[in-house]
């Protein structure tokens, strides 16, 4: 694979790289690792790139790698950075034949998310958007239960995502990670709720298999002189008539990461909270709480099909990443191969789902410049 | 003490009265425990009340107690019948000189609150309304520490109170307790907001010293032929400026009753769950979280002054209510002694936290009923 | 009720009469509650008992109770003194004809426990040993449980009780509850083992419904100066050929008193946890973990017989406590008004469990001098 | 790297690449990985091994490797094999020069894991041991923190691996797990001590620093059938004068895999459960207990420095895995490279704790063969 953005000073691309690592079947062998071309060059010779594959631009990775002999060119490139810059790799990339592994939001913009849906199904590429959390094992054990009808007709979902590294007015001191969220050139519109709101909705459409028609936003920026929002509470509802609540937040103080979701069916439901992610808790109308774990011989076949070790073993976030890039690869594979994949690897998040997470941003920040009017999605 | 309400069929009542009863300190002696005269007797006997003072309506019990000798009659009744009978007995209790205990929500309506408010003011008997969680230790340990500033300003609050019981249709089979809380004649114009919102928002409101000051609610009936709301998610914003959510619900399937809030502030928050109410969660931005527990030599005076039992004894939701009543009794003790009370025994919900509740739920069924337009408190 | 001991600067009596109050249908009306004849005059002046039945001595307790009506006098007394005054004030009161609850241990020597077993069956009068954590819903639960058969044969237990509050040399700051516990005065022969041991044990033997035959104990002082055990490490073997581990201590420090226990048979088992107590974790070998909690409808009768609040709504220690003194009264009525007592309400232990756990006792630190040899029970 | 054993059939050997691949500078290479020369050559084709580095045997593995110039044949080999096989490839490895990394318990017996000892001291190579509890950030923040000093004096040591997974006579059914574990040939002369005691002991030892030096085991195997151990129950003194126990399971029905340590010093210790492995409760004698989490900025160096995500993101089973491999290819390479490894790479289990691992499974053992006796390590 080839990787754009990730060099020094990065956070997201050491976890892809790993996460692409971990089975043994995917090699990084170019890069354009920096927006600046002297760190690009030095951050390749960190990861023991070739010096000839080790280059200054993604535009003239794009050039130089199609010039190579089909069998020794990247299959696919892993877009790294931030927000702004990934229409055009994504568009390059494409263009030049190669599939396309994509960090969220996918775009900066939903224009730059439509236009990219429309060349990823015109061109038939593979393109694979890292919405880490839908890659554990429990969270496709849920959206299996939930989906089989087991709970009854969904009625509330309550999704959150609260952190609170940005509680100080971090990006005055230079820390790059919160420069470029906190800046509206580079992460497009919206500051938490593109960051990890788009996680929450991804997550809750996700496994509930129910899109969010309208929605209500209180979204806040509490940090005097950020320019983005830290914080938002959304009213959610859903197309079935189920109801919900999504809140996201960067100034919840002492809070790390702690992804959670609870849906409520007619007779019964379930909760999965990131912190412990091999666990989810099954809940029941009349009858005493389950609770799941990976790796068990009663989990359904998605979820086994995506665990790596026994019960008891936990894994964690860079194996739930690893499964987005073990199912890319595998379906890449298939295509080289000239074969069908097998469905298990079809599960990962398509370009679709970015252009719905850039909807959704687009309708939350609406709803709040609005005073928290409802909007349609 | 007497009680009104509570007798055979009744849940809230037997609570009060092991409440009363866990300090040894309080004796139930009169009583008119039901709306039917017949099962008001009936009801007093399991209690083994002497027969003349085994009342069968509470206007005869107002009438024959205030004729008693003053040191023999009652001194407070407890209100523990369904909302809309609870203003005329506490008023009826008012002037006839009796200090009062009353369930949540106060009332039926706004208007009976604000004139049972204007009756306490006149009168000057010592009222309280029996919000339970905030006789917990640990909340008056929550609120010390928040309204001490230790965690800066308050900026976001997220409160929630999910409960399953109301997943069916439960009121059609005549049970009790589901059948006058889903009746608008008995219950008021809210459900779930009423029953158990109101705790929420004080619940909230107390241990921030935040007011909110407006709310946009998503009120919902999810169960058909309810005929009030047995869902409700409610963005909130307080007088300061702080942001949050505000979550109740009935129909969460599988839920028993986990109270939950986190108040975020500047530089650290808490958590407390009703589930665990001996553990207080406090979060810091940049070290470890703590792990504060009842009943330990760091708990605040407050705190302390309401603990029974060394750490490591669980106390629950008794003890709560205890404290409520023992408070009160304090207070009405020393009124009777003409003293002052000790200052921690003022520590109680009064009539001004009724009226606080009861606008919050016109206010969040006026939101609701606008599809969840944004009201001002 | 009388009460023996509780008096100013103790800590179990409080809780006693906060147990026996919480059903309110038990008063206390007569005491010698200090060792000490001025401060037990006091003491009952703080519980406002009637002068006349405030008493100097509990040897003059019984001698002027003995002479009232019978419709008068106190039914039974509760003995909270120190292990030493166990035994005389219980043979006194069984000698005069009332029934009698006791604090654990229930003596100060095996000797004086079979006396008091012999004595207790000769006047068939009712003894109640106050082991509370056998008094908490999910015990009764898990009794039933494993006793049914669901897990099959049981294989291992293992118990603890680890406490951190004489990991300092507390008894010489003259604090009361560390200096008498740690007296073999006043203590018996075993400080940790005694007083937290004995609750591990009959814990074990009420759930499982086996009997330990034979332990292997490693008991030690830790820290310098203290007379009595702080803690104990202790190999168990069950008379079904189970074994297991318990352990024991006071110098575990930053632990409060969570009390744990873990039975494991061939199909799965349980884990109940003091600091929760209203949970219950039970494990399957082949299916989900359950999670059990009071309250809730698949409860079995005993532990619904035994819980006072809804599910979600946390009873604690003094509930469990209450469960004790409510069976324990229930009985004493049923004596009284020569009926049989129901049976839930002959669920509390007895006099058999007192001497079982100074054979406990005996045993442990039999094994602990000999360096931790084997020793048959 | 080469492998030898971990083909087809195998758990732990996609474990060790898993773990090895997870940084992306570790290959693997060659391997002989399965005692059968067909199958071994088919797991070889499963993982893409070059036909001419697939080999069908060990001993051909070493023979041609060795015959390879050096800048290509392998640096290391990894042993995956069952314990009886361990010895003689390891022998053989750093007879030939190759370093070697080693699943545990590392021998068949003690007198092969002394002569391994001596073979490692003697031709210098680098040699680690898979213990991988030992390689979780959070141990080697447990191991800072109780060897500063800052609990005082270390006084209790609690440690448990309790496994359900034989609970059944699953050897019996040929599961290839089970099959080897339970047979003296294959696995040596203890079951469970073996395979999950030696993790517990080597985990008490590395945290505390402390070494065991007598112990007393009640060992049991309790599924009819079996050959060897299924449950042990020890106490344990160390050299400093604390005391503990250590239990290990593989009958304990319901339990996956919760490693958990407790460690008492006299001011306060920690509590670690690999459950939750990113997390340890530090507990204090006067203060709440705080919850130290992996990822922040108040954890030391140490851990740091084998974390690879923030705080929040999860990691498990695999990075613990993959800080041994990590570490040990970092020494390998300064010792290619004629360089010193930085320290904070020396830090991984070495031959010394395998034969440390050896004589705990013959002091157990031997304990338990004479009825739990007092056995000196």
């Amino acid at each position: 694979m080839g990787m754009i953005g990730g060099g020094r000073g990065a956070f997201i691309g050491a976890v892809h790289r790993m996460a692409a690592g971990i089975d043994g079947q995917i090699d990084l062998v170019a890069g354009a690792l920096h927006v600046n071309p002297e760190i690009a060059l030095l951050s390749g010779q960190d990861l023991f790139l070739k010096p000839e594959r080790n280059y200054r631009t993604y535009q003239e990775l794009f050039e130089k790698e199609s010039q190579l002999p089909e069998d020794e060119r990247i299959d696919f490139v892993s877009i790294v950075t931030p927000n702004h810059v990934h229409y055009d790799p994504a568009r390059l990339a494409l263009e030049n034949g190669f599939h396309v592994v994509c960090e969220k939001p996918m775009t900066y913009s939903l224009e730059e998310a439509l236009a990219l849906e429309k060349l990823v199904n015109e061109t038939g590429l593979v393109f694979a958007l890292t919405h880490t959390y839908t890659g554990y094992p429990m969270i496709k054990q849920a959206r299996e239960m939930i989906q089989s009808g087991v709970f009854g007709k969904i009625r509330k979902v309550v999704v959150e995502y609260p952190q609170g590294w940005l509680s100080t007015f971090l990006e005055s001191t230079g820390q790059e990670q919160a420069t470029w969220r906190t800046d509206p050139k580079r992460s497009g519109k919206a500051g938490s709720v593109g960051d990890i709101g788009t996680h929450a909705e991804n997550l809750a459409e996700t496994i509930t298999g129910l899109k969010i028609v309208e929605l209500c936003a209180d979204v806040s920026t509490f940090v005097e002189g950020r320019l983005l929002d830290d914080d938002a509470n959304v009213l959610i509802r859903f197309d079935n008539g189920a109801k919900g609540v999504l809140h996201v937040s960067q100034i919840s103080a002492g809070e790390e990461n702690p992804v959670n979701i609870r849906v409520y069916g007619e007779k019964g439901g379930i909760q999965w909270h990131q912190h412990d992610p091999n666990t989810m808790y099954v809940k029941w109308l009349d009858k005493p709480m389950e609770v799941y774990r990976t790796g068990t011989g009663y989990m359904g076949a998605m979820a086994q099909a995506h665990t790596r070790t026994p019960s008891g073993h936990p894994e964690g976030y860079l194996e739930a990443f690893g499964n987005i890039y073990r199912n890319f690869a595998k379906v890449v594979q298939a295509r080289i191969d000239g074969k069908e994949p097998e469905p298990e690897f079809l599960d990962f998040p398509t370009v679709h789902y970015g252009v719905r997470g850039m909807q959704f941003i687009d309708a939350v920040i609406e709803s709040g410049e609005k005073n928290a009017q409802w909007i349609k999605l």
